[in-house]
Formats: C-alpha cells, structure tokens, sequence
C-alpha cells in the first residue's frame, strides 16, 4: 500500500465516492475495468462526503487560477478514490498512460497547462516517475459537469489483484 | 446477431453510413481497427438515408435539451451502423470501453451529462452491463462538426470475426 | 527510415523539440510509451527552434482557416519531432489509431473537420493508408494552451527497437 503511504505522509484523505442526487442518473462506470487497462471517467472536485465540492463557475472570471488548480487537485484524490473502490489497491495501477483536463475556461483564457499541473505533480509524487508519467491535454472548454472549474479523465494500466 | 434482434425489438433502425457532400474530404476512418480494439470517430446525427439530421445548433438556446438528447440517440445508432459496415456484426463488440460526448453547449450550460445519457442508456440496453458498461465523459464545447448538437466518439474492445 | 525519407521529399523539416521558457512546468511526458503503445500529448504548432509558431488566436475571427491549417500542418511535425525523440525511428509507428484535433474556433464555428485535414493527410502521405488510417474527432473549444489555433493529441501502436 505504498501509495496510501504517500498520502498519508501528504496529509490527503481521499473523498467518499462520488454521492449524486437520486435523481441524477449516471448509466455509466467511474471506472472502467478491461484486461490490463482502467479507463476513468470524467471527474470533478469532490469535497469529503463525496458531493462536488465548491467552488464552481469559469476561470478566470468566476474562480481564479488557484482556486482552479485546488480544484484539479481535489479531482486528482476523487480519481484515486474511484480508483480505489474499484481496483481495491491503488498500488494495482502499474502505469499513468493518457490524461485529458477540460478546465472551464473563459475564450482564449491562456493558463490551462497551470490549472492541470498540480494533478500531474500529485501523481507523479505518488506514484514516482516510471509509473506515474503519462501524456496530457489541457483545454479550455464551454462547460463541464456541474460547472465545476477543471474535469480530468485518465487511462492506466494495471495489474491484477494480488492473490 | 443479438444486438441487431434487440434494435428491431426496441423499433430502432440503423441509418445508411455516413454520406458526405462530394466536396466534404474525410482522410480518416470512422472506425479504426487493429488488434482486439475499434476506435470509433465523432459521431452525429443521421437521418435514415446518411445525411446530418436535423436540428443543428446549441443547447439551450438553439435546440432544447430534449432535442439534444434525441440528437444523442441518434449519434449513438450512426455509431453502430459504422461499427456494423466495419466489423459486420454488432456483436463482435466485447466491451465498451471509454466514451466521449462533445455537447454543443452555451457556456456554463450544467445539463451536458443529462445530454448524454440516451447513448448510456441505450448501449446498456442492447450490450447488458457486463458488455455495455463503459467510462464517459461529458463535455461542453464551442462547436462540433457540423454544428450538431452532440458528437461522441468511443473505444472498444472486440472479438475476432466468426469463422 | 522511409517516413524521414518520405519527409525529405515532400521538403519537410521537422522542428527542435518542444522548447518552453523557464518558467513553464511541464510536469507530463509529450509521449508516454508503454507496451506496444505511445500516447502523444497535444502539440501545437512549433516554429524550427522548437518555441510555439505564430499565429495565435481562433479561427475565423484572428486567424483564418487557412492559417489554421498550417497551424494543424505545424503541430503535426512537432508530433513527429516528439515521436522522433522519443522512439528514435518514425518508422516504429505500425499503426496511427485515435487523433483529437481540439481547435481553437468560435462558439458554432462549423469548419473544425476541414482545419483538421492537413494533419490526417500528411499522415496517411507518410505512413500509407494501411499504417496511417486512423479515427479522429475535431471539435472547437474555448481555448488550447498557449492560445494556438490548433493542439493535436494521438494514440499510436508501436513495434520494440530494431535489435
């Protein structure tokens, strides 16, 4: 369990899974599990109860850079969260491979490369650098669920359970 | 061919494939093969004969989120005629994998998940949970071709042809 | 090295790799090999120094769509400058699979497939159909860093190293 390790050295509680109203339906997985990879939705903030967590609206006009990028960070734990409820281990992840970050952004709104960072940087902290790094995408879009400030979904690779 | 058995049941009809105006250039495939992996293109709307269905334009304030949602239904069937005109049989596909759904959104507009769902909803009912069981992400963007309500593109997993 | 060779003769030069100020942290890998894999960040277009190409700004209102293209044109070389880097033989890449092309376009802006095109053409030039088809969605979005009109992202299949 050396990655809970890490965020318990970091300070970093993972969130409850993600809590929606009854009548948000998701028919849909957070993550989803094939042979060797996880494929891992689009998520948001989420505060410790597992509700998304504020702030919400666009950067920079409705929450600023570093409010956006606390927001990454708190998408970056509802991941591993995710993760954890169904993998069971994060330490079953083997290999960051792909990442994409749609921030919130107002139209031609420079900095999303910086609302990303810090999930890049968590992750490689925790993970190391063989296993963590990964190639990334960070774009301004029109909105993303709930009107959060930044949505990341990830491909990984993984290993099967322990026996 | 039970996936093409339950399409007739619910009363659904694939579109012929995608027909493009002659001057339309499309130097890509709608669906990619290789190895035990199809990966499909954004999709839109068609109308039964392969052209973009009606209405065009943005939720809210061109098409309501009923109308985006009947786009989505449709985007999602304009999925399986490409993945039958490839892989010759629907049921080839052995699990959903990871799903992308750009929605034509006004800024700020928080329904894009709701948008989605007809396309969860509907693989759920044709591929059941283990197949169909997928991870999505909903998005709000500036615009997608040709100025559709929705386009979703897909990776999944498929078995061999049949001998 | 047929793909260099191929570069060569269409006058093709492939930019220094990605060159970003001090300041900038880039905290991910432009290509993440795993397996039979690489997963290419998004590129944009780079200048032959390896700093971000000039124009900047979206179509159609500051750049035009021919600007666009060139710009797509651009970011599809620094993909193979970093493809080049990182595998050392362009001609590793057996098979291109899933491209994203995120343009920086006004809200409705409906020619985001054509400024996509130059990528998907130069490509299927250099590798072949066989090798070079691939799946693709373009979509305009609100911005891409650093402002560019076009940032590109891909998944490739790879062959190991000649011995």
């Amino acid at each position: 369990m050396d990655v809970e390790r890490r965020l318990d050295e970091l300070g970093l509680t993972l969130p409850a899974p993600g809590a929606l109203p009854p009548e948000v339906q998701i028919p849909f997985a957070w993550v989803r599990v094939r042979g060797d990879r996880a494929f891992v939705s689009g998520h948001g903030a989420l505060a410790a109860n597992g509700s998304p967590a504020v702030p919400f609206g666009k950067v920079p006009s409705e929450v600023t850079l570093e409010e956006a990028q606390s927001s990454a960070r708190l998408a970056t734990l509802a991941i591993l969260a995710s993760l954890k409820a169904t993998l069971g281990d994060l330490d079953r992840v083997t290999a960051w491979l792909m990442v994409n970050g749609y921030v919130n952004a107002e139209p031609g709104y420079p900095q999303t490369t910086a609302v990303m960072n810090p999930f890049s940087e968590l992750i490689i902290d925790l993970y190391g650098t063989d296993t963590g790094s990964h190639a990334r995408t960070a774009i301004g879009v029109a909105t993303v669920p709930p009107n959060l400030p930044v949505v990341i979904s990830a491909e990984v690779e993984i290993a099967p359970p322990k026996p």
